[in-house]
């Protein structure tokens, strides 16, 4: 079972609708159980039949396999030193990209002393398996299943089949192509990506993503 | 007439290759004059008739009417503080994505005080228009004219007709694409993927270039 954290927001339910609709179980988490529950009813309305389930972020991480943080990262550090112990040996997929909105001037990082949103989790959650992907995504193209959503998923992670399920993840959603990035390290420039494409999109007025080219 | 700062090391040698086959006027430039003479003299090998001379940075930078930054960033602010005056009222490239590289852990991006070199250069310049691009294309590619050279070029000024020339530049190399990137401060993003694109280049033993999808 998938369990997506946050997973009320545009990124959680994109990903949860999607890898839903693959044939996997998934559970919609939320510090409010009633919001996650309405999620996942939302959900289930796109997709008929798909095992979507909501819950308190702490059962739905106790309950899952496979965690997704899907919040944004000012509410990272309290909300893993709460859930250490459900996600211990545990994959652990961080998909925050940490990001600040300003009038004027757009979007733009976050800096964070560990280096990354990833790198800080992992340091979070020493027990667990973190594996970054998924940031660079658009929430909105996810959530709407009829459209494909294009472009590459950067996979990071220092460990290798944590990596690797979550390479697989990606396959499962139809168009997008995993592209293994390495160890944590480089999650910070994939991170980093996020509000250069959320710019773009301003610019041209589109719901932009990243492939790479030469492979 | 196009300046190369820098331009005997592979990527000033390459986009200098590149623009010369487009029909530009090209100036090698380097802190020895003999050195950038002998790199004009290897690049005519693969571009007979090609308009490609060399000269000492100052001079080449003095001569241009814009002028590419092709240099390590460890040399940014010595040469342009000595450059000021030439450089005023041109168009500047700046091509740097600062980066070191450590045994066994790959490139990293150095932190640059401004943001990116980019900004930093425009500080340093306040009489030029700066304007960053071409961070993220391949240097061997580049360097090998039989092969079309693949990916986007994300272009960052906060001078409009800069950003302009700027990406009727990139139009001249075949296969590659320019995309407006917004204002100078997304710059630090762009300069930021070329350390990423290094690491995935070592993983897979390609020479990966970046596209944006959804355009």
């Amino acid at each position: 079972m998938l369990a997506f954290l946050g997973g009320t927001g545009p990124e959680g339910r994109g990903l949860a609708l999607r890898l839903a609709l693959a044939g996997e179980q998934v559970i919609i988490g939320s510090r409010d159980a009633v919001r996650a529950v309405k999620a996942a009813q939302d959900l289930l309305q796109h997709a008929p039949g798909a095992r979507i389930e909501g819950a308190a972020n702490d059962d739905a991480a106790a309950r899952a396999g496979v965690v997704f943080l899907t919040f944004p990262y000012e509410g990272q550090r309290l909300l893993l030193e709460q859930l250490r112990e459900p996600l211990s040996g545990k994959v652990v997929v961080n998909v925050i990209a940490p990001m600040r909105f300003e009038r004027g001037r757009g979007a733009s990082a976050i800096q964070v002393e560990a280096g990354s949103a990833a790198q800080e989790a992992q340091e979070l959650l020493p027990g667990s398996l973190v594996t970054a992907a998924f940031q660079n995504v658009s929430a909105e193209e996810l959530q709407e299943p009829k459209t494909p959503v294009e472009g590459d998923v950067i996979v990071c992670s220092g460990h290798g089949e944590a990596k690797a399920l979550a390479m697989d993840l990606v396959r499962k959603i139809p168009n997008l192509r995993p592209v293994d990035g390495g160890g944590l390290a480089n999650a910070k420039y994939v991170e980093q990506i996020t509000p250069l494409l959320v710019n773009i999109n301003r610019i041209h007025k589109v719901h932009a993503g990243i492939r790479i080219v030469g492979l």
